[in-house]
């Protein structure tokens, strides 16, 4: 790519980045859209729902810019839970470590590369079409002394990402102490889940849980709940939702229009039936069939052979979960037990082998998908080499010879494609982790972000670079000691494909603030139904897609940070954009479903330090190639220095993301042993965790005791 | 090698074994010798101090060999303890397997490799000058359908080791716990170590971990004992006890010899002292010393940041050592204490971050000392190959030209070297481990024993194979692809040299029988000192050094079964000589010095499944170059089958090997409640764990009150 295809692309997705925040802007005003984009704000009923039409709605402001801008870190927390707070934290590290290199790579190796001579003599005459190769390392001579800026860099950037990494993990460590402390008593702090309990001949689970933890657990223990088999149950009331959604809705439409369906083919045939009282009949029918599973399935004891079970105190519940209760390690196996309406029950009824046997097929079936994504990537990565593809597809050539056509397509198109490609994933991925077994739609939500992590990085990244063919991914993957200096070679080669990436990148952004796809729907649904009184769906974000998403781009500055400095402008801009908009929308779209406590956060750290290694790697073996092995030997304990700092951060910072010690239970404990409300509270913790679909359910007896009624008159 | 070196070579090996288990059965008749030969019966009380001379103790019985043999578990549990018993169980469980092994490969597999005609025609003349190459899989023709005898024997020889893997790790793992089902109190059930304590100006550490303590767990703590910095210390009592020991020798000796040493050089010059005196002087300047040193270190506080806390029952000790008990983690750092005659007092006194940094040195020298030993390697297998060794030193050609020389040289030497050279490896992996930071001499025996088995299997097995330098060691582990093949070739090359090996191995076992080193250090000691009154010394059994050596036999024999089946006869000779002699020196010399209940086990179970995955690899890569890739491709399944063999192990078995479950601690606890000795054992418990070096000495007090007159008299 060339200068002037660079400008061009950055041309194009700035302005549609400003067209589309100009857009937002006046779209937010209109009291249409703000179940779009106000969702939470509309639930909380802080949105003024203003009568009077103003001309000011429809010019763009910058309101939002200013009001995300000065959100403090305290209403984010109260707003979007520990999580969200972690969220943010991503973007302020990378844009406190981007800062830094950005710096270093504009002022030093950037002039450093253009002046080097390796490509061809110095001229600055015809600067649009130069190759974006003559700012990239690749214009150094081999050899030159001016590579140890490079080198020098190398150290200095790890030196502060290793800080800044040690700096983030204390404050969000102490951050999730301090919310533990302050944090009102919860059913989950209560509660643990036990899973692959023993069965015996002739007594219910409840009484063999009742049984062993009064025996071991007396004065700790305080309930169980059983959790049964109700997935053909969970269906039924799906099916009576539904139903009820749509009689609500009919009911709401003019008396005139609510039998006008016929009976026939697509509702255009056939006589006109009486579809209120239809409806009301067989949701009557369906309720009465719920009742009567929900009777079967306790009486008839489908039981699965888990249960959750609460104490008296958390440090009660610290010690049924951290001592393994049976002498048989498969037995009586604890977990943390989510909060309660972070439980997934689907899959709940999986046991310790079966549980075991689903993991490793997950662990099949995701490398088959990545495989299945190897096509799609060596197919657009074609499009960045114009003549392939002109060679494949020669009817394309006139088109092509066009210089937009080409600009777009080697610029844009790829970058594109990848975008829509990499949102289909996540779907898949929070699948398999749902089917691994996690009883938590947080634990489904963080295994899967994990999963696209690796997803993202194997196929957006290491695909790209190694020509993206299986077999020449696996042949070096299998050849661990030529990885530096074929890295080396292949890393730079796509350098400005990465840069085109990321600029991209910035109208994905305005996507998401605009949320195009929930406002098309919306509109969509308007057109169709000419109704406007839908259920309000509140959104939660989807921290496994975009988690991993926000963490490519740090892996892409720090392995081209030294490689094209480029590139770090224009990840800045990604991530002050970023920055802006995701605090933007915690506010005002997205209601978090659960806390996980920051334990998102490891997960950010290991991929940082994944980077930092690769970025040694590539230098190591750009420094062979660069004929200055002196450098390269010198940059051997770098990687290491980096895997010890992480083993030493493991240790000091991430026992405190899985577990509370017993200093904190017991001050916790002891704490509400003054608090009067907390009779109260353990009332309510023995109904707890009860399975939603066991609830009574009431459509029909509290709002709907007149339908027969209603119906009778039409 | 040649089918007479083989026979040459098991002739003098089984003339060695069958001559030195004579020796045995005479010497260990002798009154003499039973120091050496049956210690722990002394020590028991147990041996009959026959006082005639007998003629039937000059002549060699194999009375020993009955008693060995009849010894039932329960007896050598008994004897052994849990760790014995492991121990006893390895030889078990590689007989039955290699049973199993042995009758497949002499009855299948080695005839069809001998009716192969790849090197030759069938030729049934001249057996004593075939090469033994003749009965390995390299005879068998390329593409041959014979193979699938080889496929075959691969799949259920593995299916057999797995069976009897996981028949031994549950029969081990319930053995474990009905073990301590059954055992009396013992402090370090109650005890935990904590480590990392953070220290507070002002306070005393025993009172900073008194009030902790009395915080969070009011209800089970019991007492602590802080540990100090005594090394010095230390230094001053061993010079004591030496001292004491030498007075003690002298004043047995007659009155006369007494002062018989001059004060001058080399006891030769110089005018006659008054040695008892002098060194009576000395001992009690010393002890004087060490009191003071001992109140010093009270008084002035030189605190090690750890202690000992007692609990007043299994569970509750479990409970403070399975919960993190501070927010920080690297302060109160918990961990199981070991027993008290355990604790491995000298390197106490590493902190949290020093431990981490020891460990990462430790690392370090493990590789170092590997590639130091790969050198020596390299010289010894110069010996299998005569023409290089007489290029190298052209005046031994001559000699090298008799038969039996060279026979020897080739078939015994190399060998023998390398038992010498890995004999020394052992003390220097125990000193590794214990720089590394473990508190107890079993843990540090356990590391060794794992630095060992590594050591073992690189230099031993790996580097024998593949040429021994460290370059074409590294080629290798840098392609991985190509392991299969290059193992393919590199193995079966070697197997004379292992055949060869096994058998020499069967004399060492008659080292260990013999002890030959402990019975001519007693000798020297006897004729020097011409007395036979020193301390006795029991030995405890260097597992460290026994388990990796007797595992790399399980190792060649998995991995030459397919290839070589011809070991496999030798190697179970091996087994059923090492079962007989180590059932024998259990019994007589060996008295544990601890108990790790059985916790060796598991470094056993995962050596087997190395091998078992290492065989099949090769298997992989013999298939491929004997032209089958059919079969090559259909043994894929079987590593991966191996390893989730072992994972659903890891899970099912191995946590039992870690810690007691809540339900069998507090059954424990429960039964100890009516107990009415658990009084005296608290009230031991409080000072179980103090510092030996801290203990009050009383050489002098006890029974050398009257040296100073004794020296006056003289």
């Amino acid at each position: 790519m060339i200068v002037s295809a660079l400008l061009t692309s950055v041309g194009i997705n700035l302005g549609l980045s400003v067209l589309f925040s100009a857009l937002y802007s006046v779209l937010r005003k209109q009291p249409g859209n703000l179940k779009v984009y106000a969702p939470r704000l509309i639930a909380e009923g802080q949105s003024r729902q203003r009568g009077h039409f103003n001309i000011e709605d429809l010019l763009p402001s910058a309101g939002w810019v200013r009001k995300a801008w000065q959100l403090s870190e305290e209403d984010l927390y109260n707003s979007a839970g520990l999580d969200g707070v972690v969220f943010n934290r991503i973007f302020i590290f990378s844009l406190r470590v981007f800062a830094v290199a950005a710096i270093i790579g504009l002022f030093i190796l950037l002039p450093v590369n253009f002046l080097g001579n390796q490509l061809r003599e110095i001229d600055f005459s015809d600067l649009p079409n130069k190759s974006l190769d003559f700012f990239s390392i690749s214009n150094v001579q081999d050899g030159s002394n001016w590579l140890w800026c490079h080198f020098s860099a190398a150290y200095l950037i790890t030196g502060v990402a290793c800080y800044l990494l040690y700096a983030e993990y204390k404050y969000i460590s102490e951050k999730r102490i301090t919310y533990f402390r302050v944090s009102k008593p919860q059913p989950h702090h209560f509660t643990i889940l036990v899973r692959d309990i023993p069965v015996h001949g002739g007594r219910s689970l409840s009484e063999t849980v009742e049984t062993f933890f009064m025996e071991y657990h007396p004065s700790d223990y305080l309930s169980n709940t059983v959790v049964w088999r109700t997935s053909k149950l969970q269906g039924l009331i799906t099916d009576a939702e539904n139903l009820y959604r749509r009689l609500t809705h009919l009911k709401s439409r003019p008396r005139s229009l609510q039998n006008q369906s016929r009976s026939g083919f697509l509702g255009l045939f056939g006589k006109n039936v009486d579809l209120v009282g239809h409806y009301s009949k067989k949701l009557e029918d369906l309720e009465q069939n719920v009742r009567l599973q929900q009777s079967d399935v306790s009486s008839r004891g489908k039981e699965v052979p888990a249960a959750f079970v609460s104490f008296k105190s958390r440090y009660g519940a610290a010690k049924a979960l951290y001592i393994r209760q049976s002498i048989d390690p498969t037995e009586w196996v604890t977990e943390q037990a989510p909060e309660p309406h972070d439980v997934y029950w689907p899959f709940f009824s999986t046991s310790f082998t079966q549980r075991w046997i689903f993991k490793l097929v997950i662990l099949g079936a995701s490398i088959l998908l990545i495989l299945l994504f190897l096509l799609v990537v060596a197919f657009v990565q074609g499009l960045t080499y114009l003549e392939q593809l002109e060679a494949l597809l020669p009817f394309l050539r006139e088109i092509l010879k066009i210089a937009v056509v080409s600009q777009i397509v080697t610029g844009y198109l790829p970058s594109l494609i990848l975008h829509l490609v990499a949102a289909l994933v996540p779907p898949i991925m929070k699948l398999f982790s749902a089917m691994q077994g996690y009883i938590a739609r947080s634990e489904i939500e963080k295994s899967a972000c994990n999963k696209m992590l690796i997803f993202t990085i194997c196929l957006l990244f290491f695909a790209n670079v190694l020509s993206g063919t299986v077999t020449s991914l696996l042949a070096i993957l299998l050849d661990p000691k030529s990885i530096p200096s074929k890295l080396a070679v292949a890393v730079p080669a796509q350098a400005s494909f990465f840069i085109a990436y990321v600029v991209t990148s910035w109208t994905s952004l305005s996507w998401e603030l605009n949320r195009t796809i929930p406002l098309i729907g919306d509109l969509m649904r308007r057109v169709c139904s000419r109704s406007n009184d839908d259920e309000l769906q509140i959104p939660s974000i989807p921290y496994c897609s975009e988690i991993p998403r926000i963490l490519l781009f740090g892996l892409l500055g720090f392995t081209y940070f030294l490689l094209a400095p480029l590139i770090l402008p224009f990840i800045m801009v990604f991530f002050c954009i970023g920055y802006i908009i995701y605090r933007n929308q915690l506010l005002n779209v997205y209601q978090p479903k659960y806390d996980t406590g920051g334990r998102f956060w490891p997960i950010v750290h290991n991929s940082t330090i994944f980077a930092l290694v690769l970025m040694q790697i590539i230098s190591l073996g750009i420094f062979g190639l660069k004929k200055l092995p002196l450098a390269s030997s010198l940059l051997l304990p770098l990687p290491v220095i980096t895997l010890l700092f992480n083993d030493y951060c493991r240790r000091r910072f991430l026992p405190v993301f899985y577990d509370f010690s017993a200093e904190t239970l017991i001050k916790k404990d002891r704490e509400d042993l003054n608090d009067p409300s907390m009779g109260e509270f353990f009332d309510k913790l023995g109904t707890a965790y009860r399975d939603p679909a066991l609830m009574p359910i009431r459509h029909l007896d509290s709002d709907d005791r007149s339908s027969p009624l209603l119906s009778s008159e039409v």
